[in-house]
This record gives C-alpha cells, sequence and structure tokens, in this order.
C-alpha cells in the first residue's frame, strides 16, 4: 500500500502518518521525490486499515495494491481447484452441465425433468425446495418434502443433487439430502450463512450478488473457505443494470477475470441471467465459449404452467440441442484451456 | 392486468388464453378492437402468476398494472404511521435523529459520541455490535459485548437504541438490549430474517439494498408486516452505480416517492450513503430538504483512530452544527410537509 | 397503447380523456370492467403523445404496446438485411471480421497490422483518423493524413476501410477515403451527425451508446434509415456499470434481443468493450457463440508503444490464433443461425 | 504516477521500464522496498502516456495520482468562478434561478411563463428551439423560429435566455439570439460541439452526461476551457441507474463533489433529472440544500398540452410557491457556503 502525501505537506504532517505506521506495527519505506513524500507499506493491509490513514493530515491518496482475499487467490495455491463430486468432477477437462427446474412443483415434473437431464450426459441435478420470493405472496417452495423429491432423484436417476439454503436451519436440511448446497444472489453477503456453509461438508454453489464486484464475490469465497470448506464453485448470473431487454445482465467477462486471479471454478446460470426463454441457448453457448467451467441450465416440461420463472425455462428438446452445441464449443477451445492454464 | 395478443393471433390461441384463466380462477374482460384482442384480468395477480401466461402462444404482452405490495400501501392505510418509541415518534412532525458510531468499540467511545448525541437534542443512538464486513478478515463488532455498552447508554443518557442483527440469534440478543433493530442492506432479501423481525414487538429499521427497486424495498418491508409488525423504518442508504466520487449514490429521489405510495416513514443515512466526511453535511441537508422524516449519522470523537468507516464519520462539532442546520430546513418545509400529507 | 383510468375516477374524468383523444385525431375502444375504465388507442402513437395523457385526471396508468421504431424493424422488413460492400458482406452467412487499429499512427504500423488482417482472410480493415478523446490533451488523431494512409492500405491489401467521423466535415472526408462511416459510441444520440449519415451512399456502422438501452439504440439507427441510408451495421461495444474487473460491460444479451426485433446486422466490439488484452479472446469467441454477425478487433504489432488503447490490443499471433477459433465457434452455429433466421 | 512492478520482477524487466520512461522523456524516482520496486514518474502525465507501461513484463500496477484536467481545477484558480450575463451573475451569493420551457411551442405558451418567470424574481429564461429527441419522429424544435420568440422573450421580460445548440451551424444561431449557450447530455462528449463552443464569446452550460463520472464531466468543461472559453456552467442533471421510480437518478452529491475540485459554477435540472412533476419540488429544495449554485426549471402553463416533457414540467403556482421555498434553504445555508468557499 502507498500513501501519498499532498505535495505541500509538512514535516509534522508526515510524521504523524509514520507514527501512525508505527502504533499499528506496520513497517514501510519512504520515497522522497524532492517535491512529495510517498510511503510503501510493506505489510499486507486491508482495507479497513487502509482507511485509518485517510483522515489524516497531509494525505492525498491511499493506493492499495495488494488484494485483501487469501485463500482464493492464485498466489494461495497455482493449481486449479477440481472438486471431486462422486465420480464426477466440477473445474477439470469436462464441461459440468447441472440440469433442473427453478422450483421443485411436484414428482412428475422434477422426475420428468430428470430424465431429460440424464439423457443429455449431465451429471447434476438441480432444484429448489427453498425458493428465495421477492413478494411474501409468492409460492415459497415445498420445503423438506421438495428435498425428499430431489433425493428420490438422484437415487433414481444417478444423478448429484444442487439445492438451495436460505438460512442455517435449511443447511441442515440440505445436507442431509443433497449433494451441493446453493447459496443465492441474494443471499452472497450473508455472512452468517456463508460461515455456516463454510463448516459444511458439501460443496458450495455460491452466487455473485446482484451489484457484486469481482473483489466482493471472492470475499464472499473467501468468507467460506476460511472456515475451512475448499469446496466453492462461482456462479456468475447476471448483474443489475439500466438495460431492460433482459431481466439480468450476464456479465461473462467475470468468467476470465476470476480465471486470471483465483483458482476457483467459475459456471453461468444464463437461465437467471437472462430470464427469457429466446435468450438462454445463445448465452449459454457464449458461456462455454468464454472458458466457463460449466453451466446452470432450467428445463421445464410444461414452462406456460411452472409455478415460478416459467419464462426462462428451456423445454426439455431445447435443451438438448443446446447441450450438443456447447459440447462442440468446448471441444474447440480444449486445447486453450489447457494452454492457458498453463500459462 | 392486461394481456395484450398479437394483431394476428388466432382463435384457438385466444381461446387457450381464456382456458387459462379460467384454470387458475381468474376473472377477466375481453376488449376485441377488431384488430386484436385482449383481456384484463380483474383480481389481483402476483407477478408469478403473470408470468404464467407470457409463453402461451399468440400474447404479445403482459402488462401489470396492480402493485404486488399491500400492506406497506397506502391503499391499506391513508394516514402516515407513527412510530412511537417510548417518548419519542418517528414519522410524525418532528426531525428523527439518529445519531451514534458505525461500530461499537469501546465505552469510551460510545459515551463521548452519546454525549454529542444527547448535547443536539436527538433522541435516539445507533451503534454497531454486529458488523456486516466484505472481508472475513476485517473486524466484525464487540457482538452481545457491544450491546452492554449500548444498554448503558440507554441508562445513562436516556437514548433509544438502534443496532444491527445479522441473523435470527443476533435478534434475539438485540431484542434484549435495544431499542429498533436495524436490518442491514446486504440482509435487504435476507427472507428468513425479515420473517424472523416481523415476528418482534421492537421497530425494525430496513435499509434499502444496494441494487433494490422501489418495488423490491417495499416488498422486503411487506415480509416483515406480513407476520404482524407494523412498525417499520425505511431507510435509503445510497445505491451502486458507475460513480466513483461518492462510495454509493445517494437516491434522494425515493424519499418522495416512497411517501407517494406507502405509509411507512423514510430515513436517509449520508454517511454510508456518501461515504465521505465532506460529503456527510451537504446531503444530510438535502435530505431533509427532499421530505425525510429523519437522519441517520456517524459521529466519531477521533475518525482517524475508528475501526471502521472512520472516512465518512463526523467530528463533533461538525455534527453539532449540522443538526441546527437541517433543523432550520425542516422548518422552511413544516407548512409543506403538512400539507402534502393532507393531499 | 393502453389508457387505465384510476379504480374511483369519476363521469367528468372520463370523458376528459374521451376528448382529449378526439382532439388528437385518434380513435380509441372503452372497456369498462364494472371497477375501472380503460381505453385502447388503436393509432400508432409515439411516447411523446403518450405523455400527453398523463397528467390528466384519474389516469393511472399509460401501457404502451407498440415500438416507436419502424423501419429497423422486423415488421417493416422481414428478412435479414445483408450489406454489401465490393465483393464482401456483412450479415450475410460468413463471419465478417474487421480487424484494425485504435488510431493511425504512421505507415509502418497501419501495413503492419494490414498484412495481418489479410493473412486472417478478413476482407475489413479499421482505423481511426479523427479519435474521440476523453481529454483534449490525448492525441486526436492524424487527420486526412491519416485517412490517405487508410485508402494506401485498401490499394495495397485489397481490404474494405471503416474509419470514424465525428462531424459532419469528417464526414465528407471519410466519405472520400473510406468505405464504411464509424460513428461512434460519444456520438450514438448526435442527432445532427446521424441525420447527415443518413445522407451518405457509405455503409454505417453505429455504436451503441454507454448507457443506451436496445431502444434508444434502435431508434439512433432509426434516424439514419429514416434519412434513406438502409445500411446500418449495429455495433455492441460494452455499456457502463459498476463492475471494475473490465473497462465496460460486454452486453452480449442484446445480439440475440436485437436479432429478435430488427433486420440489421449487429457486429460486437470486445476491444473497447473490455479494455483488457486478456479479456478480448474469451469475449471475441463468446460474441460469436452469441450468434454475432462479425466481430471488430483491435491489432498493434507492439502494444506497449501504441499512442491510444495499447492495453487492449491483440498481438498479431494472438489475433490469428483467435480467427481460427472464432470461425470454428461459427462453423457449429451455421445450422442454427440458418434454423433461427428462418422461424 | 506510480508503476509498481512485481514482487518477483527481473532486472531485465526493470531495465526495461527505465528505458522507457526515458525514452518519454519522463523522470522518476525508484523506490527499492527489499522485495519489490517501483517507480514515481514525477512530471504530470496523462491516462494515454500511462497506458504505455500497462504492457511491459513485470509491471504490476499503474498508479495515477496526478489529475488529467488543469483548467478547470482549483489549482489553476483558486476562487471561484463568478460569471457575469448583463447585471445578473452565476456561481455568486445569489442563487440562480433558470426557469423556463423544454420546448418553445409558439409565444403564447412561451410569454405566459416569461411572465412566471419574471414574477418570481428570476433573472434567466430557458427555452429549446432545437430538441435533441430519442425518436426522429418526435417533434424537432421551432429552430430559429423558436429563437426569434426567445430574443422577445429578452427585450419585453428583460430575462437573459438560455438555450441549446445540437451542431455547429446551431451555434452560430444561438449566439446571435441568446446570451447562454446549452450544451445537452447527449453532445457533453461531442468534442467538435465543445470545441466550437469554447471559441463562443457567450458562456456555456454543459449538461453531464448520462453515464459520466466526475472525471469525464470537467473533462468536458476542460475542452471549452482550453479553446478560450471561461465561463462554463456545469449542470446535473441525473444519471442513468436501474431505478424505475424517477426516470433518471439526480446524483445530488456531485455538487460538493465537483466545488471540492473545481472552481466553476454548479446547478442542478430536478425537472429532467426526475422526470416527474411531484419530484421536482422536494429535489429542487434538495438541490439547495445540497449547496448548488442554482436551478434549471420547467414551467407550462397547461403542462397536459405540452409537445414534450409535459409529465416534468411544474404549473406557474407550483413553481412560485417553490421559488420561496428555495430561497429560504439558500438562506438557510448562506454563511455556511461563505465559510466553506473560505476553506
Amino acid at each position: 500500500m502507498f500513501i501519498v502525501m499532498k505535495a505541500g505537506a509538512g514535516e509534522s504532517e508526515i510524521n504523524l502518518v509514520s507514527e501512525r505506521i508505527q502504533q499499528l506495527g506496520f513497517h514501510a519505506e519512504i520515497l522522497d521525490n524532492g517535491n512529495r513524500t510517498s510511503f510503501e507499506i510493506i505489510n499486507s493491509i486491508g482495507s479497513s486499515d487502509a482507511s485509518l490513514f485517510e483522515n489524516l493530515a497531509g494525505v492525498a491518496e491511499i493506493v492499495r495494491v495488494a488484494k485483501p482475499y487469501k485463500l482464493v487467490s492464485n498466489f494461495a495455491r497455482s493449481e486449479k481447484t477440481i472438486i471431486k463430486i462422486g465420480d464426477s468432477e466440477i473445474g477439470g477437462e469436462e464441461l459440468t452441465i447441472i440440469g433442473g427446474v427453478c422450483a421443485v412443483e411436484n414428482e412428475e415434473q422434477v422426475f420428468s425433468v430428470a430424465g431429460t437431464v440424464k439423457k443429455s450426459g449431465a451429471k447434476f441435478f438441480r432444484g429448489g425446495a427453498f425458493k428465495p420470493r421477492t413478494s411474501p405472496y409468492a409460492f415459497q417452495g415445498l420445503g423438506e418434502k421438495g428435498l425428499k423429491i430431489l433425493a428420490e432423484v438422484r437415487a433414481r436417476f444417478d444423478l448429484h443433487i444442487v439445492s438451495e439454503a436460505l438460512d442455517n436451519e435449511q443447511i441442515d436440511l440440505v445436507e442431509k439430502y443433497a449433494d451441493v448446497i446453493q447459496i443465492g444472489t441474494r443471499n452472497m453477503q450473508n455472512f452468517s450463512l456463508l460461515k455456516r456453509a463454510g463448516k459444511s461438508k458439501l460443496p458450495v454453489l455460491l452466487k455473485r450478488g446482484m451489484s457484486a464486484t469481482l473483489e466482493e464475490f471472492l470475499l464472499a469465497a473467501e468468507y467460506v473457505m476460511a472456515e475451512g470448506n475448499e469446496n466453492v464453485i462461482l456462479c456468475e448470473r447476471g448483474i443489475r443494470t439500466f438495460t431492460d431487454h433482459s431481466r439480468n445482465t450476464l456479465d461473462l467477462s467475470i468468467v476470465p477475470a476470476i480465471q486470471k486471479v483465483s483458482h476457483l471454478p467459475i459456471i453461468v446460470d444464463p437461465s437467471h441471467g437472462t430470464g427469457k426463454n429466446y435468450l438462454v441457448a445463445p448465452m449459454a453457448r457464449a458461456s462455454v465459449a468464454a472458458g466457463a467451467d460449466g453451466l446452470l441450465i432450467e428445463i421445464h416440461p410444461q414452462p406456460e404452467k411452472a409455478l415460478s420463472d416459467g419464462t426462462q425455462a428451456l423445454l426439455p428438446e431445447q435443451y438438448l440441442v443446446l447441450v450438443e452445441q456447447m459440447r462442440a464449443i468446448h471441444q474447440v477451445l480444449l486445447p486453450t484451456r489447457i494452454t492457458e492454464a498453463l500459462s
């Protein structure tokens, strides 16, 4: 971190900064360019520490160089994290496809979609038993009954189950019935929930908050890892912008940006990220082309009857065609993925 | 809600919509303008129900007219909600000032600021014992020890205490020591927490999410009210935009916009809303001029020593001058507030 | 357009709306559902006309159904526009690649890049002779001298030239030396410039404004078409959001969204859209996978010596690998493009 | 500017940066903290120059400290700019009120509003003869005929005239008939227009672009000043965000933020900034309380008949009450304005 003094800062102001640095137990190099003095603090320092200098007289600017996250960073682990779930992997060479439904509604719907997912060769099934809904009057999910239906999917179709938990009690239940705990967009900075998930033995699929920066997103994952759970799957699902042609703006550039600084796998959810059926396939293909480790895609046998988010779900036949296309694009990129992983 | 068919929609398509409306138990009027058919559904209908029509063949557009919130709305209660806490009120004619500290650090700091708050004539003190922090390595608050210091402030200075809870367990503690439960920005859509707060006997100060629309903000309050707690104080604290001259963009237009559709009081937090000391006073004054029911302002006797958010805290003397100015502006508006409340 | 009256609107209020409709020469159907009256105006009506009803007593909401654009719309022309430039096409089956430099700096730089572009099989070369720069003190381009270098590229390498104009006088010059007029992001709503470009015989490459909605983007193209120039190529180049990992947020979902409502070709500029070298290739591949008709990509033989935007330019060898990948992905999608074009 | 090398950067990488600095004619101090080398370049350096270092091997980060604007800055001129127009001032102690109409429609409308403006004691009248409209089919203004009506207002009511120009030719006309040239939001980065305005003898009212940062806004003013025109009035008019309760989000924090770094006066346009009648008065009052030097407010004798932006115009009686309130708030702040101007 650099502390840059104003051009005309006086000796007493410079001394005050010096003392503060010592008080806090940091060590700094001093640079006097004849016109202005700067300090470079050598120790790693958080943003809250940085702000302790902002109000001192004579200070012009504080410049953080070190990143505030640790465990999620490439510096902490240089090889990519590959998460093993049963005989399947997330983050490896194979494209991960998580097919499923938005909300678990009943056995018929779920089994029908699970059949399609199995047929596509995907190994993960996602379904929501607890639904975060903007309105208290909207369908809130089937709860444990829904989780039991999902466990039945696992048994019948040999698919790994991903399901969301909204609070600590629900994590207990998801742990009982599922294979991956999803933490949703609205809870990306629910720090109590992140800490609880960090104590779980199950991998955590963490969705990006609607207005989260890359740094905030990684720090949320850091909360989980700091509690001991190293298996975090990041998921881009669209950010909130001024646009109105899609429900959110899918920010695919975060895929290579995350991969540049973190070893964690990152997947994309084009269903929630666009909110419209006709946008899902193009953006799913684009996600693969951008280098995503996987996709989370919603299917509904009769989207017009869905109890939630029906407008974005793919029909089974649309989904099956899309999976073929995504695999073909993934094949095109395979040599690149390997080269870039080594670089 | 209107369901507008495409210009060339065929009879079978129109019949399909008709049937769906009946299946769902709604009743609709049909409008055929010679060129295009539309339906107006008379019953109140949520957005999830609306989406059940979007994928039907021949449907051009779904237009919601009714608002999805109920209890928070002016329709449900025509007079403004005035929340009584001891002998004080929020939402009435008097400007509510909640002074305080970001994080409770120690008795000395808190009592010093409480003295300033008392001196200004304000009746509420705010301090955080549990701090939501972006990084797991930042100071997370003193916990129950902090709440005990706050309870001591209440006893010594006769100020009502506002303090934040991050999960259900923390609400239990805040209820034990404080007078108002704060739900923070990052938890605005933590629905488990909202439901728990809705069962509390204490009023809830609900901060707007960083990227929440007016409708989402009101629906979060609706979650609290739907559980039986009618005492919700809304709080604007800045939204996330592309700008970089302030930490967030304080969206003051939401103050009159909320007052137009809801009976709930709305206050403003210019400290977090701007993140910079020199912006707090101008934006606090602007909040009053925009018609806010109150202000939440952070003070620190030595901001350069603060363990969190020091850069935005006012010095005691800055705060005292500001309170005078805000009261003078409030005085200018008093006739307007009364007229507009009656209109 | 629907005009929805408030539930309790009185007869005189309803009559006032009726009269206004007649005064303006519109015709409306009236719908009385027993509880509330609505009008459906049958004629096409602009947003400015719509606002003439907003302030009338008793009006609850105005709902526009018809889109305000005409010539750019699928309704006006059902087959896709294919723009012919010499023996090349934009908008057809082949992926259009426009390689080039940000600013024309000198012959050596431009000829070197033109050689690379030619080698890749691309048919278009882009170079800026007039540069819109945020600061008046930054390099503003070589002007006509730069255009002459570009004309030399056309002669030597048989590439079609795309170059930007910032005002009417510059369009005169670009018309003299180039094949396609580029209108930049900052000028997307420079209506004088759009009208002048609409009178040109050259095709216009119109970049999306930094905060333009889909509708505003299409209406800017409508300005060009309304003057008689039917050859407009739309270009997504990133929007302004809160994120900081890329210079702008490339909004790829606008590609299928534009293709759903307009017949105009749409290409993507991942160089300006990301602003960082390492993000260009992943986002270029993603653009193709999302269905873009083409790409605009910057190359620099020695990016570290570039006079503008050096950080985003690809090295020649990076560019050549990328072109291969993009063509392979385009090949995967070809059947889809044909099917979707027919649907 | 600091150039921070990576922790493990080698000697050859460090030498390369050294050479580049010399080649470009800059001078730098070197700081080696034992672990990492940094350079501080002492000369003022633009962002384009800064980017010349970003791609060099071994460079971790480039940190700009100096601001890229000069003439608009407090450093260039320490006292506030007061713009004199006839016997009136903008930027001085008095609150500047510019009342007027959005579009000049006819003499009757304009004279009626001018009478109201005069009655309020305001000294400036604003009317648009050339209207930038999103759609080519919307009313584009009366052109020179409109300017003649405005000149008539000046003669009859002794008000100074503010009117917008969209291109260089229109500036010629506005110079002929008006007292202040307005450059609109969509043209904030129309650099040809800014340069032309910089050569005018009339003051320029420059509106902030819809997604312009503070720095971009000031650099647009720098374009005008760099051509010799020192009389620039900045105008905040709302930015584009995700919110939907107002047309734009009025960003009042930019008022004190501009005043901290620039000597130029800054006013606010709450009419376009909110787009809704009922939000104008609260936000106008808030603007004054935030310290704005003035206001630009639209009035319409019969808003429901307005040819553009009728929904946001105030009725004459609403405007007159508002002016009283704004003056009373301005009075409250007067001592603060003086103190802060001296600090």
